[in-house]
């Protein structure tokens, strides 16, 4: 049964199965943690998924390369969806222990930096060790290794832990982004607030390349959302680019604009077009509307006709 | 027989005859010549000439506001033809004359500039008075009024006087260029060396309009050949463009331009597309032929169908 299947970045009681479970359609299907993003998207490659949800950037660490590099490479797969989820971490503990008896704490890697300086003023003489995962993490605390666990406090239940200290976070509005990524097909209708996400190989590596693409971009008043460049493996100096902007495909000012790209770069991987998860729709320009599209393109039948 | 009528800049025997002759279907042709450029074009509008010759652009003196003005204004016309017409002056003076004899110069004042070093080594003492026309010029020498005229070899015979000196010119490869204007229909052809022609009023006037303007063309790839501002009357600081580029209205790269111009822009004015006097054929890059547009529309087709 495939098409129930939705595999995550596990394992269970991570950020991701927190943010899976924020969308509707999960309720309704097989949600399997899997060890790492490779293993969740090549599920779905397989056809043993319909969709993997996948960690993308964070607000603090930046772009999660994993998954931008599995997006660019392998057969190709599409983002129908994506979830923001505010990360806050809780304090797990086995039941009774209080926060002076806390002398060992882990969690993810990525999660220390966003805790440190709580750390700093509340538990200043703690010691951290990383975990393979803020999960992972509580179930080391469960089984006594350590002290305290930072992961999401829904992990609490899962591993028998209470939560000591919640909503803590060292930078406000500390968000991870996840995407729903599925084998390719026809984009989901556009909502008014929309995103279409592609990587781009520049074509030659030439003064003013990058420039001629963000160009392609600015001459329709299609706003980039997002540009992270990561080496193509081709050596020092080649990078392919990984770029979100505003806007659905079907929009005639972005249909533009992929064309634009498709003809200029080396090769363009269309990643899709979905619904924000800011719901925030984009400011378009009366120059780049359909309408403005639609006008100009009867008046240039028109100069062709001789009545321009 | 307005359809075999071709007005013309007179009076006959100046450059302007010369130039309409040089085209082949000028011998099936009523030619008649005109008091100024905006009567030309008007027997055009009025439907009493099917086109008429005017110059547009000198290489010594720029662009014939007149023209450049007319076209941008009233009722649409378009450009069908250019000719490009390598300007050097004869002096012409009453059979007998010798060069020591010529005391009064004298020709149209486009012309002074262009004969000024030759006059300052040759005749330092002559006096020069302006003429409406250089065949004007040579109709005062025919008259007495003037010793010499700077005018067209051509324009000899037509007043009885003889070519005392030729070949004069102070720039090397001085040259005007005319345009042959009618009413607006169907482009001709394109013939692989085309030229394509608009007004532009910018829409606002924010910093970085113009460079709006300019990009259009660049992100596709399409050389601007000719920008030339001119008031557009409505007060300082007001302008319009008049913009030449290489390529065909049905070129695509050409197409986009113009409809991301009607986009952006207040206005848009088709002057038309016509061969290129030079026959030179535009340098296309790879990535805006034809074929790398219509790759890149498929190519964004099967994106919508998930096939990308």
């Amino acid at each position: 049964m495939s098409a129930s299947r939705y595999t995550y970045l596990g394992p269970a009681g991570t950020f991701t199965e927190a943010a899976l479970r924020t969308l509707p359609e999960a309720a309704t299907r097989e949600l399997v943690p899997m060890v790492s993003v490779p293993a969740a998207l090549d599920a779905v490659r397989a056809g043993e998924a319909a969709a993997a949800l996948v960690p993308i950037e964070n607000s603090v660490e930046g772009g999660v390369t994993t998954t931008l590099d599995e997006l660019a490479s392998g057969e190709p797969l599409m983002i129908y969806r994506e979830v923001l989820l505010p990360i806050s971490f809780a304090l797990l503990v086995r039941p009774g222990t209080e926060l002076t008896d806390v002398k060992t704490v882990t969690g993810h890697p990525v999660a220390q930096p966003q805790v440190r300086k709580w750390l700093a003023t509340q538990l200043p003489d703690a010691v951290w060790e990383s975990a393979a995962s803020n999960a992972d993490g509580a179930r080391l605390v469960q089984e006594g290794r350590y002290d305290g666990a930072f992961a999401g406090e829904f992990a609490a239940t899962t591993y028998g832990l209470a939560p000591l200290v919640t909503d803590i976070h060292d930078a406000q509005n500390a968000a991870t982004r996840f995407v729903l990524v599925g084998r390719p097909a026809r984009p989901s209708a556009p909502t008014g607030a929309d995103k279409t996400s592609v990587v781009l190989w520049l074509a030659a590596d030439h003064p003013g390349a990058l420039l001629e693409l963000l160009q392609e971009y600015a001459v329709r008043g299609v706003n980039m959302m997002r540009i992270e460049s990561r080496p193509t493996g081709e050596g020092i100096g080649r990078y392919c680019f990984s770029v979100d902007c505003e806007g659905h495909v079907t929009d005639r000012r972005v249909g533009e604009v992929l064309m634009g790209l498709k003809r200029v770069c080396r090769d363009v991987r269309f990643l899709g077009s979905y619904p924000r998860a800011d719901e925030v729709s984009a400011n378009v320009r009366p120059q780049v509307t359909d309408a403005a599209f639609t006008d100009a393109s009867d008046w240039l039948a028109r100069c062709l006709d001789g009545r321009g």
